[in-house]
């Protein structure tokens, strides 16, 4: 059974992936050396801690209440030139997520599977009386080998790089802790890093704070760089906007390609309130802690306009393909948040951290050069997909991986209108073998899942339980399947313990006894 | 006698420098884009506080006890390369010196007169009792005019960049203030930026210590960047010498020309030891504030050799030109040195912040590409004078800059072993109407000073006192000839008068009238 499920995963990785596999290093040939005029440049706005419904954007078949609670304009006329992806997923907290868009490879697979710590060789896991979280990756991403608790692995803006891209990295960083290579941008294929580190929140988003950079009360999050503005009443998310579109300058009069990872440190905590922005949501009598959030959230929409407008001036907007997504479901807890904890998603349930779907539904955009244009697809795809969609949108077919076997399928086929069996029935695996957070929450800790179609399974390792949902009747996971659809909840159970088999996926072990919890086709609740 | 002398510096401008002038941006055409087949890789190896004696390679007539303290055998290897100029000078302070390095412009001129304060509007004068200091630039260097106390003017590397350099900066910035364009190197025309910021100094030279980034502890001197390194064993001078080895891949990949400012923050205090160098100075019986003080010496050294030996596998030394400078002169400050104070730069006068030699001299090195070589060269020149020599070197004739005149001199003459009586009796002038430290020292606080030829004239603003010097007969500065030649002391006075006064240099004034101090040639001490 084991052999058929491992045929099935490389049969799905030949159909949808064309990758080429090599231990030696990235080499480039001068007829390699891409222009402006046949290469696409690329812009990421990967936006922290975004909420599927924090924006006016629906991304829903109805436009929600959440929806309505905020103002999005440059990101709905960027959705009329996109496809849009109304099933998108990433995992629950956002260094996993990170290191998936950046390797091809599912979390489960990497084995950095919680948030990594701005220090090196330091866990994020809270205590758990039951369980022990695995050995996981807790230092990240690395692209130099034999480094400890790391994943090695050739992340894809080294070979846009390679290919005669201009690559730069704007932001939040967060794929390597301190002390390692995986700590700085310039190490992962970026020629230029403005504000990235191991850090994955800002310290202050105030220019008049510096972003934490206070002489003698600086944390780990002190946000880099941006030294220029220290002082100044420049908001972070409009001084990460300038930097950016000072930084595209130079591609550009070199007629060079660029790719672009503008990746906002909002809307993450501290929520702060965007002094450009808050008031209108005040006025209409959005509590202060809602409003803030708001206002990061226009923020974050400001910096999309400003850069789509700038490639507009520049002449460039058709010929630079624009992925807007988030690394994860919006933050439910409260406080931060105002309101009843877990119903800031609604009708999602829970949200950062968990495996319920206010947890991993993210919002996913992709806009393509001019004439490649579907307006939406509903196929289930994860954030490790953008990985070779990427890779091929630049139209990049022959480059090498350290040793990676990426999980992530390219899109572009969607994008182009086909949505067939093959994608519809492809399962998407989440796996979570870590206590993010105490207490425990709804999907929140300890917990894996599994999508194929409309059915997804969850695994609560702690209580040893499943849950089974179908999606397309109840989207909110409200009525629990496991207990009627026992052949379903079975089949699920073996494709999800069979992939984390195939991929060696790291699994809790008991305090009492130190042994491994079991896969979840062990355990016999649909017996 | 002002026309004159404006007519006299205006000739020099025209023998000298071949500068075009214009408040247009820069523009670039594809045919003006470099490769490196015609136009030379530029490094330059800008140390921060090391004394004209502070290495095993002497540029005095003698090798000196100084000069035997210290141990720096790939500076040998390079000086075997390169044109030695003996007669080398900077200001007494680094912002004053950086800023005349960028933008061709001496100190007196672009008012930039003591070093910058990392945060915005903070003057780092210390009180004096008699004097206060002009309204001087503050702020620095700054790319964007209208930004309140700064010189606004066209740095190099913008032009060397606008011509197809791929540029890199690594290291101590200290051109303007946090909260101004300045404190980023990335506004000053480099497209890299790696650990320079608006701080003067490193917070801590130790990896262990995160280079100051302690949360909780950190200054304002923490060294940005470098998280990688962080908890590490890598001392800072490594850190940045492998960051400049990494980011040297990426135009030689490109096959573009670069310019490489690689600006040591050794040996700028603290003086702390470096563990791959400190012992052989302890077992030598050297105090261990005086064997740190060489280990950050020989830190420096080998950051010089490991580049050199880069440059050669790659098999692009010979087409590098490669110069090498301190941006004042050695501390002479005890503590934080060891030893009686003032007398660390034996046989100079004083050391750091003093316009007496030790606080000016400077040790230059320039190596050209190869088969234009003097082998040394003992005309007074100047930090300006490396702004029209580098663009010189870099075959940049057609450049254009926003406002500024420089009163840099290009060296290439000289380098090729001219050295006529134009270049011998140039006048360099020092201008340091300051408080830099309390309390005052020989030549500190307070001074302007001029060199023509072999005699140098010192003006002390408190005293209103003229001293000169033949620096041929007396380099220590020990035998004043004021009194005795008074026809040279009042002729210099005027000289230094005048150019003073051409370059709306500013002069402190008395905290109890608010007037003005005297330019030297209106006291009478000559009469």
């Amino acid at each position: 059974m084991l052999a058929f499920k491992q045929q099935h995963f490389l049969l799905l990785s030949l159909l949808f992936g064309c990758i080429g596999l090599s231990s030696q290093a990235q080499t480039i040939s001068a007829k390699q050396k891409a222009t402006q005029g046949d290469r696409p440049n690329i812009v990421v706005f990967f936006v922290d801690d975004l909420g599927w419904q924090d924006m006016s954007e629906p991304f829903y078949k109805i436009k929600t209440a959440i929806n309505e609670k905020f103002h999005t304009p440059h990101l709905e006329t960027l959705a009329k030139d996109a496809v849009k992806f109304t099933n998108a997923y990433a995992t629950p907290v956002c260094t996993p997520s990170r290191v998936s868009f950046l390797t091809g490879l599912n979390a489960a697979h990497h084995r950095v599977t919680n948030w990594t710590h701005p220090k090196a060789n330091t866990t994020t896991d809270s205590k758990d009386e039951l369980l022990n979280p695995p050995d996981w990756n807790i230092n990240g991403l690395s692209p130099v080998p034999n480094i400890p608790h790391t994943i090695y692995a050739t992340p894809f803006p080294s070979i846009l790089k390679a290919n005669g891209y201009y690559t730069i990295h704007i932001g939040k960083a967060h794929w390597g802790s301190a002390g390692t290579p995986g700590a700085s941008p310039l190490n992962l294929g970026f020629m230029i890093n403005i504000a990235g580190h191991s850090a994955g929140h800002p310290q202050n988003y105030y220019g008049e704070q510096n972003y934490g950079n206070l002489p003698g009360k600086t944390s780990y999050q002190a946000v880099p760089d941006l030294m220029e503005y220290h002082g100044t009443s420049t908001f972070l998310t409009e001084a990460l906007t300038e930097e950016a579109l000072k930084a595209l300058e130079e591609p550009i009069r070199r007629k060079e390609p660029f790719f672009l990872h503008f990746s906002n440190y909002a809307v993450h905590v501290p929520i702060q309130p965007a002094p450009r922005f808050v008031q209108k949501y005040l006025d209409r009598g959005v509590d202060s802690t809602e409003a803030a959030y708001a206002s990061l959230v226009e923020g974050y929409d400001k910096s999309i306009g400003d850069i789509v407008q700038f490639l507009k001036n520049k002449g460039i907007y058709d010929n630079t393909v624009i992925i807007f997504l988030s690394d994860n479901g919006g933050l439910s807890l409260s406080p931060p948040r105002s309101g009843k904890p877990h119903t800031q998603n609604l009708p999602l349930k829970a949200g950062k951290g968990s495996l319920y779907e206010g947890g991993i539904r993210i919002p996913l955009l992709i806009k393509p050069t001019k004439g490649h244009l579907a307006s939406s697809n509903s196929s289930p795809v994860m954030v490790e997909d953008l990985f070779p969609t990427i890779l091929q949108m630049a139209k990049i077919k022959d480059y090498q991986l350290v040793q990676q076997e990426p999980d992530g399928k390219d899109l572009t086929a969607l994008m182009n209108g086909k949505s067939d069996n093959n994608w519809n029935s492809r399962p998407l695996v989440w796996h979570n073998p870590n206590k993010w957070t105490t207490p425990d929450g709804p999907g929140i800790n300890f917990f894996s899942a599994i999508r194929q179609g409309d059915y997804k399974l969850l695994y609560n390792m702690k209580q040893e339980k499943l849950e089974l949902y179908n999606l397309q009747d109840d989207i909110g996971e409200q009525h629990n399947l496991a207990p009627t659809m026992k052949g379903k909840t079975k089949a699920l159970s073996k494709l999800l313990s069979d992939q984390l088999r195939l991929w060696k996926a790291q699994l809790p072990t008991y305090k009492s006894t130190g042994q491994q919890i079991r896969y979840p086709d062990q355990i016999n609740s649909f017996d």
